[in-house]
């Protein structure tokens, strides 16, 4: 086996994520804890939506719950509290009493009741248990979703699956190891980020002959731009879709990270049926949600599900099928999401810690997220949409023409070499817009506001020095 | 989105341990709850390795570990030893000190060292972190190699995968998912499932217009058919393999699980090795192993890994950037992972309990073992090979021709058919042999030794009255 015969599209996969920067900033960070001197003294890692890594406490509950689920015997200390207790077995009642057993390829049944539970309260709609299942994380039900739609024909017969840019890079990722055409439509940046009906239509348009337009995937709020769509954006990209018989894949993992004022979470599911008529009971979608991120950012514990609306019962029969060869997901992780969907309740012993922790996280992002939109548009050629939603901001920045030239003549995107020189020179790694995709000739990185309130004013702080210096080393 | 839009090779895609017995056993559940009267007043699971499911009890070690991790309060008391604590500390400092941190793709450093450790250990060969990486039980691993290996190419271009017959049907799930061409070989039922090298050269001459054969996969300890494999016949494959080009898949999840006297469990890898020269530095090795089986068990925690061997560094690039995309496993499988190659030693407090858990699992699992051998050879028509290894037998059953006309004028297999009627008279659950393949005109089922002994025994007579019955309807 060697490059040149193992699977093309694993080849032509990319994850900027996890890219060529982050792996120099583990370098860096080797190097410092080996006593290297620099600038700085440690990397501060503003490239992933790592919460607990950025110093993010866990929610106590959350871990209580997990802990006497693990080991029973905790239940009969007073190390946690009863609610949590009462979770734990709750949980182990349903699936044979140890965190140690395989659960239905779905999920344990009391989790997708909750679930179900959880979106009837949200959306003020009902929702079935048999129409969710539990994944290892959102990720691992997008990929199911993608590889569903994936038909893996060739030419014109290609699956076209709509993608915003930028676009959080699992997408293309997943479209390219199942071979999916990926129709790029833009977001409207000069718009808050915003989705324009005609720059979907112009998209699909573009690729008539290319593929055979199958799902289109928005994320919302968004990542890596930070912005909460309009109900009025959401009905229009609904109807756009059910007009071209798209499946839509709606991220909605950052549901609990809202910091606009005035302004709730509204899901896909809700819009859909307030549009009513034929629509709302044809127009197929998956929703995603996640425990990794929201207030509780338990990225590790791989905890997600996806609620399928209008999927016809056999095509659901046929991905809830591809799921029993991976047996299940992690049943600690599953635990997790019955948690965040089912917390403590006002007359519970753990609600007012559980409520303090919460708003204290959400409370201290919000700050964040203003304090880096400001920061951000205070620089020279920076430009920033305020981050409504989710824990990124994607400002877009004007480089030198010599930066840009220099950068090209050494192979680099302009906004790669940026990112590289200002984790070299000062430790703060983010993630080059390149990776997510942008309007040519444009130049962006994704920064996260996760570190702490002081960490971020020192991010900012490191930010202008380089960019100062930056500006005059290519001017 | 319908079933004829879908991809095609999901729809192709079968795992018969979660088949439809399997439904009816769950349905048969719900009914039983419910008040119906049967002759039994449980479903015995007989269907899959689900050790904890089955009553076996969780190692306390592992929980404590688990428990330590999850929660740092813990490490405060006395409820778990302290060197549980040490573990669960040692992991926490090396990933950024939370569980719900992402680990790098390949999984947290010290766990891949300490699995390379035992690696060294139990081969006495050296063995290198760099080269394992950590998954969501072994079953992603295994996708993930055999994704790797799968071009996506159609008519003779298809990857082939060679599959021994009967097989763990994981395997021939993901063929189907990644459009590989199955390459069926038999397992010579006669002489103990042992491999026949004639047997693997006429499946490969066989195939030559239909495929390019890339990779062959070997399973053991055998499942489903619970043998142990000699050395001889480890090293007579591997030079096949050789010969042909072909990475070597080997599927190790039950090296714990031995119970042939005076024989112990002998690597892929060591045996490789012992070949000397250059196989043993060219063959391209891929070795997994999990937290489900063994003594563990833990199957809910999802957590396993694959140690390469002989990878080219680009094509183990191109494997980790694909993992990658998924983030990471579950930090808590994982950590399981952790303390199943580095469990307690000798001078550690936890030591003689946590070597008294172990043996009683493991030998109870072998009296069960002898007890299932012994019992189904007892019945009239049925020939079981001893259990050498795993937690299965395979029994082939001599089905009266009366009962193979029925079960096929009902478009049953007439295994499928036997598996059914034990369902519905006795409550007992196990998989037709058809679900794992057989030689045409043989019969089999798979039925795991994992339930306790006392519900061991009532199997073998609820299975030897049934038999009698199911002869003298169908004679």
């Amino acid at each position: 086996m060697s490059c040149d015969t193992i699977n093309p599209h694993v080849v032509k996969l990319q994850y900027a994520v996890r890219g060529p920067i982050v792996l120099r900033a583990l370098e860096l960070e080797k190097e410092i804890s080996q006593g290297s001197k620099k600038r700085f003294n440690k990397i501060i890692r503003c490239n992933i939506g790592d919460c607990h890594a950025s110093g993010q406490r866990p929610i106590s509950f959350i871990r209580e719950v997990l802990c006497a689920a693990t080991k029973t015997q905790i239940m009969d200390t007073n190390l946690v509290q009863d609610d949590a207790k009462l979770r734990a077995r709750r949980f182990l009642d349903s699936c044979g009493g140890s965190v140690g057993v395989y659960s239905q390829s779905t999920g344990v049944e009391v989790v997708r009741e909750d679930v179900a539970q959880y979106i009837e309260q949200r959306d003020q709609l009902s929702a079935n248990p048999q129409n969710i299942f539990l994944s290892n994380g959102a990720s691992e039900a997008v990929k199911s979703i993608l590889q569903l739609i994936s038909t893996g024909e060739d030419g014109s017969r290609r699956s076209g699956v709509m993608v915003p840019i930028p676009q959080y890079p699992l997408y293309s990722a997943t479209n390219a190891e199942y071979n999916a055409y990926q129709i790029d439509y833009y977001l409207d940046e000069s718009n808050g980020w915003d989705l324009s009906i005609e720059q979907l239509e112009e998209a699909l348009n573009k690729c008539k002959d290319k593929c055979i337009p199958r799902a289109l995937v928005v994320i919302n709020p968004g990542n890596p731009t930070g912005q909460l769509l309009s109900k009025d954006t959401i009905t229009n990209v609904l109807k756009f879709a059910y007009k071209h018989n798209l499946v839509v894949l709606a991220d909605e993992v950052y549901q609990h990270n809202i910091y606009a004022p005035d302004t709730g979470f509204i899901s896909f599911k809700r819009a859909l049926y307030d549009i009513g008529g034929r629509i709302s009971t044809e127009l197929q979608l998956a929703s995603f949600m996640s425990c990794s991120k929201g207030y509780m950012g338990e990225c590790g514990l791989r905890g997600g599900y996806c609620e399928l609306v209008n999927f016809p019962e056999d095509v659901q029969q046929q991905l809830y099928k591809s799921l029993s060869a991976r047996l299940c997901s992690s049943l600690l992780g599953q635990l997790t999401m019955d948690v965040v969907v089912n917390p403590p309740k006002p007359h519970e012993p753990s609600y007012n810690s559980f409520m303090e922790e919460k708003s204290s996280v959400l409370e201290e992002l919000k700050q964040k997220a203003e304090l880096t939109t400001k920061s951000l548009n205070s620089l020279q050629g920076f430009s920033c949409n305020p981050i409504t939603g989710a824990m990124y901001a994607f400002p877009r920045i004007d480089l030198p023409k010599k930066a840009i030239e220099i950068a090209k003549s050494k192979g680099m995107q302009p906004d790669f070499m940026y990112c590289l020189e200002l984790l070299e020179e000062y430790g703060v790694c983010v993630v080059p817009g390149s990776g997510f995709g942008q309007v040519p000739g444009t130049w962006h990185f994704r920064i996260t506001i996760l570190p702490s309130i002081e960490e971020m004013k020192l991010v900012m702080d490191y930010l202008k020095e380089f960019h100062t210096s930056f500006l005059a080393k290519y001017s």
